[in-house]
């Protein structure tokens, strides 16, 4: 096995990204690109990411591997990546090598680890509500209902899409409306409210891609999906917040 | 009562500033401008406030209005405003209500406070020294103090300004000529002490404006004035401190 | 005695490298520049700087002159320099007078301390290996390292220079090939270890000249160097750590 990619950039922002959420996690590495299904420590929220054997300049796979790491550590390695270094990874027995290739060649290794087999499963869910956005209105909207409550309120009708959160204090509401910004797609009314400690982790995904797809219902979990085509596919899944007064 | 603002900015900033000195105060909105002036909880320093009616796009004031809110709470708001929205202010009931328009439509409300009664009054002062400099180099000489002391005398006679710092080790001393960076205007020698902590956060009204005028007189307030013509005026006084020995 | 230095980059960016290893020193100022060589507290790392007379655009002293300072006083009044301040250096009886002038002249006053009288000797020391690098690259693989243990070995051989850090978890090798980037000058292979922490302070003399010579043996001290011609030499020398299993 070995993999080459020419921009660091997808893999690093992606381990940076997930390792917020997930400490340690188990990677599937197949012909058909770096697969990674975790779920966070708490059961709250799943993270589900794809990075495409498209992305990288040498995509060498005989057979898959399933590798487990600790998602922190890698990341620490990846960090050392610079945008002009050459990143290639190796399975070498019972290590992952990474090497970044510049004017210098700097090798690490970092062992691979036991985790439990509990293969992940993603759940089939279904939405009323999509909204396609700009990823920076979004994170917007997040950081605004952050400042305010620690849950936030996504609201949903034909044309409209809502964030609303409402905090000892203050409130606060961010009305999206249907434009090339935001398309919305919604059957039906529906709210939900989500833990805005975890979005704001899930929103860090608008560094692979500008753009955004919220889907979500009524007392129900919440996708975000960030990606790029031929690159870098990132979705998350949040469990609701439900209201028990 | 509805007040909009193209440039968020001077609101911005000066909520900022204010509420580093203060942090619950009364604004009085008028025909006049947005009005404030305040003491610090400690009573050493006190701030004078004004925002005009021309700093607006829309100024729209039938009877005046005392409004008593937390600042820092307000400052929060006031910063998820970006550079290019639209800030509109209106009051609803005993809310105050903050429109942020761009892509999206931002709205946050706030709770009215009740505050204590006191009127505050802006004491009556008469200086014999006045400089009018450029607050970066009015900044730079406080700063330079900083590092030596925590209180610094300001000296002027007609020609000269200059500022002096002594610490247990280091000694400083800015001496900055009558020219056009600083106008110096001195019928005599005069030298007062003041508190380095409280300076600190005053500068930041350069933020504001790049000139400011400062004023003080022996053992007597200081007063630094830094103003935007049609848009915004922030005074500060602050009390001497007295060497008792 | 007094010098000028139109440029005040060089002596503060090498006192705040310094002042990192070293709490109080003696500076000799005499017709050969400014001169200081120093031991870290804990008698690890020596330092050795010098400041030429071409460095200054006024370089009057007419009889040498040991001073000592404590470096972070002196350090935190360079720091108020600014690219474009003029900056003086004068005794003052048992005083050192900093001034910095642009629109305002700036005069700071630092005490000067007592030390006891122990010399510090360079010692000589004679090495199998030097390596002429960019100092980026030499900067990156010390960081590299570092993520991954607090000590690191560099190895040199005919052609060849490496650096190599095991961790608990991870490992690191950085091998640097002869090259424009790194004239790699070894008679025999010779392995040493030394403290990443030690190195990372002395990495900072980077910020004076973008090329370090790096000399070293088996179990002996390393010497690290950096210089810009007819201003700043900079050099570091480091005990080694040996391990005693």
């Amino acid at each position: 096995m070995r993999l080459t990619l020419a921009e660091p950039r997808y893999l690093k922002e992606s381990v940076s990204i997930i390792s917020e959420l997930v400490n340690e996690a188990k990677l599937r590495i197949s012909k058909d690109g770096i697969e990674l299904v975790a779920m966070d420590p708490a059961n709250v929220a799943m993270v589900i990411f794809k990075l495409l054997p498209t992305a990288f300049t040498e995509y060498d796979v005989e057979k898959p591997a399933d590798i487990a790491i600790n998602l922190a550590n890698f990341r620490q390695i990846l960090r050392r990546a610079g945008p002009s270094d050459m990143l290639t990874i190796e399975l070498d027995s019972n290590k992952l090598k990474v090497q970044l290739k510049s004017a210098s060649t700097r090798t690490f290794s970092l062992p691979l680890i036991e985790l439990e087999d509990k293969e992940q499963k993603v759940p089939e869910l279904s939405f009323p509500v999509t909204v396609e956005a700009s990823s920076a209105i979004f994170n917007e909207a997040i950081n605004d209902a952050e400042i305010v409550s620690e849950s936030v309120s996504l609201v949903a009708e034909p044309g409209k899409f809502s964030l609303q959160a409402e905090g000892d204090l203050n409130t606060a509401a961010i009305d999206i409306k249907d434009s090339a910004d935001a398309k919305i797609t919604a059957t039906e009314k529906v709210k939900a409210k989500y833990s805005i400690e975890y979005l704001k982790k899930m929103i860090e995904g608008s560094r692979l891609s500008d753009r955004v797809v919220v889907q979500f219902n009524k007392d129900y979990p919440l996708r975000l999906t960030y990606s790029t085509v031929d690159k870098v596919l990132m979705s998350f899944i949040l469990a609701p917040r439900v209201d028990t007064d």
